[in-house]
């Protein structure tokens, strides 16, 4: 059986855990990963892979079967993904909701033009947490839900606090309240994001900088932090690359819906991770060899993680996986 | 639109259920409700639906979108589903995991021959907590799954102690152990069963009968207590209608896996049901609406929840669900 040849576009946190990824699926291999740091020498740690420039893309269009867009949300993907997915079958992990109908349509409709498959918003949210909100909808179209994220690391806001003056290094948590979590769960209550979460901050302030000011400034900052109970700790560059330098996540999904008799149920997702890029990498290998089957049957343009069987995701027989799953 | 136009087949809890689940699905409307004991004058409860002789239902060929098959599986189910997949689209919520692909393979030659869609083993386990297996398997495809069921009733257990002589009535319940849900988190221990679970019997005994006895006799059944922690109370029959009279249940899927680095990704689906039958009926519900959907797009035979992709189970346009759960 020929593998499915992968291609990992960017060489960050989340191209890392594709190429580990790799390893724990077999019948996958790896094409090529393009970087734009490629011609400043850098390189692939512990692999004969090489690293490509991105400027090379356009030579792999044959080499490659689903291209991985490991690359930035917000700045890049809106770009990036339809330039590639005009060239390549792909995945990316396009997270910014309030565009991503837009996002779908100009993904869509290049896709389309170049006659490849194209699958948006992939991860764990979006992504696994979106078909838990679809799947307990539907199996309790009456109810609330809610989503919880945490105790993490966001990289927005952390790099919202590395811009204030004064400031060297920070990273910021975001973690659910526990007295949110049981209201969702009890009363069906609605959280709003501010009433849910807290921030937690650790920030390494630059020698004799006004440590009150940065505080200010850091809970006062709209939508990134006003609202929220916001903690904020001075800590010394040490203890922030000792204690602060790995990538947790996590998070839950609660529904409670009500049946017409009054019962209620309650249906909960939750999710602890080590590391967000490592799962995040593997989510987007399970939907690759997704994107390869229903490519390889015709399908074309722009999918989401709503628009395939959950069979296609796994490299089993429908015999093994009635036996080993059903 | 013209609405599913839904067939219950069997007039139990589930039935019931499924009456209820109706009103919270505008897109589907009662076609008719089958019951064995429709000759006994049995009717439905606040409903000007007529309830039907089973006999009669090769009269309903042409007004019923899909079928919802709510009897009893271990019995019923493996003859039943095909004859019914001859003649209408269906689904049914079969559970003998050892007869799985067996059932699978009758109803889908059963339907193929009568140009219908069936799709098989639909609830929550099988079911939802059968899609959380895959998916996680997917997305860790190093690690161990452990399901665990309760605390809730189990319909056989509950039978075979009443079976015992000497026994007027009896509900019993499997629960969780959770030092054992504990060693699945922690340590990706793969639990047994018996190891997972412990069992709680409630039990009305005949007046003068040897409860000691009775109690052996439970503690010894073979596949169905031999092996498990069991605890058996006596109760008088009061007791047990007004303490144990509902059908609560629920259990939690968790996939502990290990990323390439040894990073930890923990994946943890819970459900807690004060109404298994309710519950139930509304996934049966979601799934009916795809099936009716597929079927009209021309797809044939058996399915199960596998093969479907979670946009159908839904009455929502495309922008719909990816503005409001992606």
């Amino acid at each position: 059986m020929n593998r499915i040849r992968i291609g990992i576009y960017g060489y960050g946190n989340l191209g890392r855990g594709v190429l580990g990824a790799l390893k724990q699926n077999p019948d996958m291999e790896l094409a090529a990963v393009f970087s734009r740091r490629a011609e400043s020498g850098l390189k692939i740690e512990g692999s004969f892979a090489r690293l490509e420039s991105v400027k090379k893309i356009d030579e792999y269009s044959d080499k490659i079967d689903v291209l991985l867009v490991c690359a930035g949300s917000a700045n890049d993907l809106p770009d990036l993904s339809p330039r590639l997915a005009e060239k390549f079958c792909m995945v990316d992990s396009f997270d910014t909701h309030a565009r991503m109908q837009e996002h779908f349509e100009n993904v869509d409709r290049a896709a389309k033009k170049g006659d490849k498959l194209a699958l948006i918003a992939c991860g764990w949210d979006p992504g696994l947490f979106s078909l838990l909100r679809l799947y307990s909808l539907a199996f309790l179209p009456k109810g609330t839900t809610n989503s919880f994220w945490g105790r993490g690391i966001s990289q927005g806001h952390s790099e919202a606090i590395r811009r204030i003056p004064g400031v060297r290094d920070a990273r910021q948590y975001t973690l659910p309240i526990d007295s949110a979590i049981e209201r969702a769960r009890k009363e069906g209550a609605t959280i709003s994001p501010t009433q849910g979460h807290r921030r937690e901050c650790f920030v390494v302030a630059e020698e004799n900088a006004d440590k009150a000011r940065i505080e200010r400034e850091i809970k006062a900052m709209p939508n990134y932090f006003a609202g929220y109970e916001t903690s904020v700790h001075f800590i010394d560059e040490n203890e922030l690359l000792s204690e602060h330098a790995g990538y947790p996540h996590g998070g839950l999904v609660i529904r409670q819906g009500e049946h017409e008799g009054g019962e209620k149920s309650l249906l909960e997702l939750r999710l602890r991770l080590e590391s967000n890029p490592d799962f995040t990498a593997s989510v987007l290998i399970a939907f690759a060899r997704a994107v390869n089957r229903l490519y390889k049957r015709g399908q074309r343009g722009a999918i989401s993680v709503f628009d395939l069987a959950p069979r296609e995701l796994l490299p089993l027989s429908h015999e093994e996986i009635i036996k080993n799953l059903l």
